[in-house]
């Protein structure tokens, strides 16, 4: 951020009276601009013993399956969040069931949260955002060709749930990949 | 928002392509400036068989009861969120307990989050935003003196779970309230 949003004059960054954090400040209008985490939403979507993934047709992680999942819009519940991104990636229209996971990606600053869904037909194919869209069994899920560690964790967690015969919510953070030395 | 944050040009509202949302886009550097969703986080801070509240120093809501709460801030887990809200209105220490209840407040593009949380010792008092901090039996919460609808839903479930005696997670939506005819 160079300017401000609100006047056009240049910001500059300090921390603001009584905060304690430094904050994008401008000095022409008073606005202060704060920056604060995005959430990420998405579905599980099932059908009998198998769940749909998407491979992405956009970066990061082109090429790679994921689950149906995109930063949550103003205005909208996080069910109504997954539902859309369910159908602007796959084409397929689901009933939202139960809030499964909430993963904190903090070093990114991003919270992801995947629902429990229900596929309600096979009419699906892929949206303008995926190459691809397909059924997996769990032993056919392309766990070396995942696009994102939260996907990952959520489907292992599924899985795990899925062979213990009861289905829990999971709260979990994951940390920053380890840099090369 | 009127001007690019990036390079300060002034911005229009459109719906940019392979989009389906208006969003403020830069016709001078290309940059689309997306608005999203903001998570408020905080805790239920349990001392025996008391919740510890606080009563707002500021606005909205200025003199009404609250959970201690607010905005997350980029690079923090939820649970942080918590421990530092709490730290920060109450000058309390607590340790961060399950993910209590999530509460999608969508007409003002908010996704509120509050964790059950043990207070760690006694030595608590106001912060800079709070008049006054207070422990309360379920007999003494100030019901009709709550700064938000999302708190009065959250200890509502929550006094609800312990008398059934057992805590569970809950998801709720909050509908924008009526306005007058």
């Amino acid at each position: 951020m160079n300017f401000c949003s609100n006047c056009g004059a240049t910001v500059v960054l300090r921390i603001p009276t009584g905060d304690t954090l430094p904050r994008h400040v401008c000095d022409a209008c008073g606005t202060i601009h704060y920056s604060n985490p995005k959430m990420v939403v998405g579905a599980i979507p099932e059908w009998e013993d198998k769940i749909l993934l998407c491979r992405r047709a956009i970066e990061p992680r082109h090429g790679k399956w994921t689950l149906p999942a995109g930063f949550m819009e103003n205005h909208e519940t996080t069910a109504e969040a997954a539902a859309r991104e369910t159908a602007e990636e796959a084409c397929a229209r689901i009933a939202v069931g139960d809030m499964y996971s909430l993963i904190n990606v903090s070093h990114i600053s991003q919270v992801h949260i995947l629902y429990r869904a229900r596929l309600l037909d096979l009419d699906f194919r892929p949206g303008e955002e995926s190459l691809e869209t397909r059924l997996f069994t769990e032993a056919e899920i392309p766990w070396d060709e995942l696009a994102f560690r939260s996907v990952a964790l959520t489907l292992r967690l599924y899985y795990e749930d899925r062979r213990a015969g009861s289905f829990r919510f999971h709260v979990a953070d994951i940390a920053a990949p380890a840099t090369a030395a």
